[in-house]
C-alpha cells in the first residue's frame, strides 16, 4: 500500500491562485495544479515552471504544473477556485455577479468531473453568492464547499492591531462574522493581545478606527496599487484553510459556511465560526450574540441575500 | 544590550523585488524594505502592506515596509538590486547597459550614504557588468558586492534533471561557470544525483540537451509567460544568497565575484563557485579545469569584457 | 562589517538543558553551547557532538559544543540556567533550595564575567527565588534576569483544553499569573479556543478539573516517569523565551519577572504577564484582578516570599 | 471523503525511539504512537505526554501518545523498530542477536496483525540481521522492509568534513555502502563539498583519519557517554527515511535493503543506494565499484552473513 501525494488545483492563475500554489509548494501540503483557460494556458504553465525552478533552492518537494486541461486535475483532495473577473469602471455589480457566477459553473462542472471527491474553497467575489453558486451546481455536501473571507479580514485587523501595540502578530487574534468587506461584523470583544482583551489596551475610538480601516482593508490595497488588488495575504489565507483540511487539523478559523438555521438563517452562506477539519467544514459554532452584533450580522445576511437575488 | 533584528533592503519592487522581499520576511531573515522610485511609492507601499497582512496567517515576525526614501534603508544588512529595465523590442543591447548602469549608479550612491556596512547582492541584467559597477561606485571591498546568476542556472538545471530521472530535487546537485546564459559553463562532471555522477545516469546527448535547455531556461520562462520574465526562482536565489551571508552560513554558492586573478582573470566580475558567510565572499573557490572548460571559461570572460566596454 | 551569528549558552546538560540545546539548534537561533560540571564533561561533549551529527540530516546551520569550560560560552547573547538538582525522597525544601541557590551563585558568576551583556533565562527551582538569586548576584538590570513557568503552565493547559475539545493546540490560548505548581494562578477567563472564552465551552466543573490537572502537570510526568521529570514541554518553553529576545519579536509571553510595584507587590520574582523583545523583559502588564484573583495571587506571592526566606 | 492524518508507530520508547517520535511529531508528518512493553507503560506514556505538552509551544499538530498496546498502532503507515537490548559487558555477541532477534519476533507479530500496509523501518542492532528477521517474519514484500545505517553513518561524515572545511553541513554529501559500523564501505569518491570532490580539498591522509573517525562513530559517542549510545543522530536518520516515504519523495537516500542479485549478492540484507518513495525502496541503485570496493564490500557481506548464521 503506497503512500501517497497529496494533490490541490488552483483555479485561475492570477496573482492570488499564483501566490496560493507558490505556499501550497512551500509547504509541501501536495502537489499542486495551477490552472487557467486556454488563452491563458502559455502564461500559467510559464508561472508554475518558474515555481518549479524555485524548489531546489527552497527545498520543498511537490511537482507544480500549469495547465488549460481539467484533466490534469484528476483526483484533487481540494480545489481552490480564484478564478473570474474583477469589478472594473463601468461594470454593475449586478453585471459582476452574472459574469462570474457563468465562470463558477463552468468551473464546477469540471471539478465535480475530475474531483467528485474533493473540498472547494471559493475565493471569487462576492464570495458569498459565488460560494452558493458552486454548492448549488456541485450537489457536493455542504460541509465540502466552503468560501473564504474572514481569514483574510482578521489577518488584516491582526496585522493592525500589532503595529498598534508594536507587538508581534503571533499574539494578535481576532474575530469576524458576516460578509466581507462592508458587511463584515467585527466581533472586537473575542479579540485580544497575549489573551488579554482588545479593549482593555486600546481606547474605543481608536480601535474604531482600526476595524474601520479592516473593514476598507481590501479597498485600501487596491487604492494603492492603483492598478489591481491584494493578493499575498488573500493567498495565505486560502492556503491556511486548505492545510487545515488536508492535515486534518480542526482548527477553529471563520468560514462562509451554508447556514441551515444556525443564527437565525436558512439557505445562505455567510461567514461564520467554523472547525475546519478533514471533512471540512466540521462543525459550526453558534455564538451568543447582544443585540447589536445580531443586528449587524442582520444586515450582512441582507447584503448577501440582496446578491443572491441576482444570480439567474 | 539589546539583541536586534536585521534589515534587509530591495531596491526595485517588481515581481523579483516584490517575491524576494516575501521570501526574506517568511523565513524571519529581518525587517524588510521594499524601494522603488518616487512614481510608484504607492504601488510599493500597498504590495508591502498586503505582504505585511500575510503575516499573522503564515506566522512570520517581520516588519515589511514599501517606500520610496532611502532613509528608510538607514543601517541594512543587506541590500538587493533588482532595479533597472528589462530589454525591450527594438532596444539595443548597449542602450538597456547603459541605461542600467545609470540605475545602479545612482542606487549605489543612496546605499553607500545610507548603510555603508551592507553587503549588495545584485540581479539586475546584465548582471557582471552591473555588479562591476556596483563595485566601483560604491567603494565597498569586493568581498561585500556580489553579483547573482549561478544559484538562479543551477536551480533550474537541478529542477529539470529532478523531473528526468522522477527523484526529489533534493538530492541533486548542479554546477557553473562563467556568465548567466548564453555564456553558462556548466560543469556535467561536477553534478550528481544523490551522489551518483549524473554521466553514468543520464546519456550524454540527453544530458546535453538539458543543459542547452538550462541556458536558456530564462528565454524559456519569457516565451510562456509572453509578457514578462521569471521572478519566482530569481527571487528564492536571491533570498538564498542573503541567508547564507545573514547567518554566517559558509555556504558554498555560485556568485558574480570580482576576480583578481582567480581562473586566470583581472578586474572583472565572473560566475565563480564562492563561500558566502557573514563577510560576503569569502572564499573564491578555484577548481582545476578541462581544456574545453578553460575555453569556456574563456568565452564567458570576452562575452562579460564586451558588455563592459559599453560601461562609461 | 560581518552578520555575526548569535549565541547561546544552556547551564546544566541534563534532559532539559539537552533538549533545549537541540531545538535551539533546530531552529537556527544561533550556535549553541551546552555546559555541566567538569565530572559530566565528556557525557556532555558526547551528548552535544551526537546533535551536531544530526545537523546535516535536518538540515540545520548551527554549531552545537559540549564543554565544563565557561570560557567556551564567551560572549553569550542568551544564557539558559536548567543546572541545579532536583528534590530527592528524604531531601527538605528548604535543603533544596540551599543546594540550588549555591548552584546559581557559582553559575552566575560565570556568566557575570564571560557573557556580562546577556540575557539571562531561568529554569531552576523553586525557579522565583532561584532567579532571585541570579539576579542579586548578576548585577544585572532586571529586564535581563528573567525566569520560565508560565509558559510551560499555560502549554499543558493549552494541551489539555485541545484534547477536551478535540481541537487544534494552534487556537488555544491560555493564562497563568503566580507561581509555579501549586501556586500557580490561572486565569480562565482570559482563557480562549479560536477566541471564544473558554467559559463558554466547557462547563465549570470540567474546567476546574482541568485547571486542577494543569496545577499538578509537573507532577503527573514525574509520576508516569518513575524516575526523573518532565523535559521536553519545559525545554520548548525555554527556547520560546529565548527566540522572542534573540528575534527581538515583542511577544507577550508570562515570565517571572522582578515586581517594583507592580500588581502590589516589591522586590520579589513572581510570575506575570510580560513583552519579551529584543531588550528581555520589555515590559510587565498589569491586569486589572477580581478580588478572587488578586487573593490567590497574594497567596501565591507569599508563597514566593517563604522560599526567599529560606536564602542565604 | 475526508482527508486522514498519516499515523506512524515507533516501538521502543528509548532515547532513540522517543527522539524520533518527537522530531515526527514537529514534522507534522502524522500522529505518532509511542510503544514499550509492559512493564515501561507508563513511562511511555509519561513521555509522550510531555512530548505532546510541547505542541502548544512548538505549534504542531499531531497527536503523541504512549502505550504498551499494539491495538492502538492499528492501521498505521510506518512502523519503526527501536526495540531490543544493547550488548551489555559479558555479553556475546551471538546472545546479543538472539535476544533481539526474538524481541524482532514478537514485534513483527504485532505489526502484521494491527497494520498489515505498513512500511516497516528497522534500527535495531546487528541492523542487517535484524531487517532480515522482521522481513521473513513478516511476510511483507522486500521493499516495505527496510534497515537504517547509512543515512546515519553519512550524517557523521557530513559533520566531521564540513568541521574540517568549516563550512555548511547543508553543501557536504557522502555516500558509504556495506554494513553499520566496521564494514562500512565509504566511497570517498563520490563525497562532495558544494560539487567539489572531497578527494581534491582534503589530503588524502586526513580524509582517511575522517573515514576512520565515521567508522568508529557509534563508539565515539558511547565512549563519551559513558553510559549509554547516541540518539539525537540515529532519531533524525530514521525521520529522514520514514519523511521520504510517507510524502513519496523519491529520494535518494542509502538503505538496508533485501539483495536478489544486486552487487551479485542474494538474499541477504545490505546497505546499498535506494530510491524511498511511496512504495518504500521504490529502486535499488547499483553502481560500479572498483576492484577495491568491491572487496570491501565483499567483507562487509561477509560480516552480515556471519551474523545471519547465528540467526535460529
Amino acid at each position: 500500500m503506497a503512500t501517497n501525494r497529496k494533490k490541490i488545483s488552483v483555479i485561475g492563475a492570477g496573482f492570488t491562485g499564483a501566490t496560493a500554489a507558490f505556499l501550497l509548494a512551500q509547504k509541501e501540503l501536495g502537489d499542486v495544479v495551477l490552472v487557467d483557460i486556454p488563452q491563458a494556458e502559455n502564461s500559467t504553465k510559464g508561472k508554475a515552471l518558474d515555481m518549479a525552478e524555485a524548489a531546489p533552492v527552497l527545498g520543498f518537494d511537490a511537482k507544480v504544473i500549469g495547465t488549460a486541461n481539467y484533466e490534469d486535475t484528476k483526483d484533487s483532495d481540494i480545489v481552490i477556485i480564484t478564478a473570474g473577473v474583477a469589478r472594473k469602471p463601468g461594470m454593475s455589480r449586478d453585471d459582476l455577479v452574472q459574469i462570474n457566477q457563468s465562470v463558477m459553473k463552468s468551473v464546477t462542472l469540471e471539478i465535480v468531473k475530475h474531483s467528485p471527491g474533493s473540498t472547494i474553497i471559493v475565493l471569487t467575489n462576492p464570495v458569498d453568492a459565488m460560494t452558493y453558486t458552486v454548492y448549488k451546481e456541485s450537489g457536493f455536501p455542504k460541509n465540502r464547499v466552503i468560501g473564504q473571507s474572514g481569514v483574510l479580514d482578521t489577518a488584516r485587523f491582526r496585522t493592525f492591531i500589532a503595529e498598534e501595540l508594536n507587538l508581534s502578530v503571533k499574539d494578535i487574534t481576532g474575530f469576524v462574522l458576516g460578509g466581507h468587506g462592508d458587511s463584515m461584523v467585527p466581533l472586537t470583544r473575542y479579540s485580544y493581545a497575549g489573551g488579554i482583551p482588545l479593549e482593555t489596551l486600546i481606547p474605543k475610538e481608536r480601535l474604531d478606527e482600526i476595524v474601520a480601516r479592516t473593514r476598507t482593508g481590501g479597498g485600501e490595497i487596491v487604492n494603492l496599487l492603483g492598478n489591481g488588488s491584494a493578493y499575498y495575504a488573500p493567498a495565505a489565507a486560502l492556503v491556511e484553510m486548505a492545510e487545515a483540511i488536508l492535515r486534518d487539523q480542526r482548527r477553529i478559523l471563520p468560514s462562509i459556511a451554508y447556514l441551515e438555521g444556525e443564527y437565525g438563517y436558512n439557505g445562505i452562506y455567510l461567514g461564520v465560526p467554523t472547525i475546519l477539519g478533514g471533512n471540512g467544514i466540521e462543525k459550526i459554532i453558534e455564538l451568543d450574540l447582544t443585540t447589536d452584533e445580531k443586528a449587524s450580522l442582520d444586515n450582512s445576511a441582507e447584503a448577501v441575500k440582496n446578491v443572491m437575488n441576482v444570480l439567474s
